[in-house]
């Protein structure tokens, strides 16, 4: 791999997605998988899963297969998921509160450190055992606890603002569930989840009493 | 627009888009929009949006413009949400009870008609004013309410199921929030929104201290 290499998103998220199957597989105490086994979980086909895994150094031998423990390591190395990977959370709604408790997120070494919300009422209350702090104060609280990561959980209207104020803590990859494009300097990552968008592409999808299977 | 043609998924993801941009300028006042416009707020080229929205019929007028009542009456009924899309909601747990609440959804006229869990303590109770029914009865409730869309917030290890249900109740489109592969019949389309992956995906882009910019 020469250094600078940036794997494509999709090869990316392939790999989160082994990475959760390679998880379930230790939690069940398998020690060694083939890729055809991670095909099956993965729903990612072999050869794709051998071509991925290749692509970060020789993984694997011929009728052996992988290490789990090793690979689920190796993977872990590469999402930067070695260590626990800290994350802002602003937002204290429904939906902040639904992620700040993601069982799966803590599995997988993420770890949200602080939330932020601008309602008086909700600020220092505690959400999942983490205190609900100021929005005001991310840039400062963000000093000490050093997060990359921030997580957009608020209504449209305040999305962009928050952004900025993560990117000015130096926050620059950001998970955005409110339904706007932000405007962000370059250099910084935006992975939008858009759940009405996600329901227009089944709703299209539903196939009308008339049309033929 | 020859009949029987599927948009690929990438042009019904930024119709959404549109659709949503056409909503806030509606609750706007705002009567007419350039490409430009629309660009400005999906974070689409102009080019692209004049390209997508030619290719569902003539649309607009050099140097006129879009009717946005109008352009946006199209796209719903391109995305057949032109009347109330009934969706299934399966799972009253924290992301489940997000979702039920979420204001987006009712705007583009998708509703929630029924909430299901396997939690007796749950059953009987209520989110966001609709009851939360057995999961047992799915099949038996689909029948007068005949949503065709599902939305699966359940734990990783009842996703397979519950999906099957689904599929056993005629709900072909389902929306799955749990972090596994679901194994469904040809002719069910599944969309799968994984939150480890979308932060593996920010992990792997941080920047070290070191790297250059």
């Amino acid at each position: 791999m020469p250094d600078g290499y940036k794997a494509p998103v999709p090869t990316l998220e392939r790999l989160a997605t082994y990475l959760t199957v390679l998880t379930g597989f230790k939690s069940k105490g398998v020690d060694t998988v083939s890729s055809i086994d991670i095909e099956q979980h993965a729903g990612v086909n072999a050869a794709q899963v051998r071509k991925d895994l290749s692509l970060f150094g020789g993984f694997g031998k011929t009728g052996v297969g992988y290490n789990v423990t090793a690979l689920h390591e190796h993977i872990s190395k590469i999402l930067k998921l070695e260590h626990t990977q800290r994350v802002l959370l602003v937002g204290a709604g429904n939906l902040g509160s639904a992620l700040a408790g993601y069982p799966a997120l803590r599995t997988e070494n993420f770890k949200i450190v602080a939330v932020f919300d601008n309602n008086p009422r909700k600020i220092g209350a505690e959400i999942w055992g983490i205190s609900i702090k100021d929005i005001a104060s991310l840039v400062d609280e963000n000093r000490s606890l050093g997060a990359k990561i921030g997580i957009i959980a608020v209504p449209a209207s305040w999305a962009q603002q928050t952004a900025e104020r993560l990117v000015e803590a130096g926050v620059l990859n950001i998970l955005n569930f409110a339904p706007v494009v932000l405007r962000l300097p370059e250099g910084v990552t935006v992975r939008n989840v858009d759940f009405v968008q996600e329901l227009a592409v089944l709703s299209y999808h539903i196939r009308s009493e008339s049309e033929p299977g």
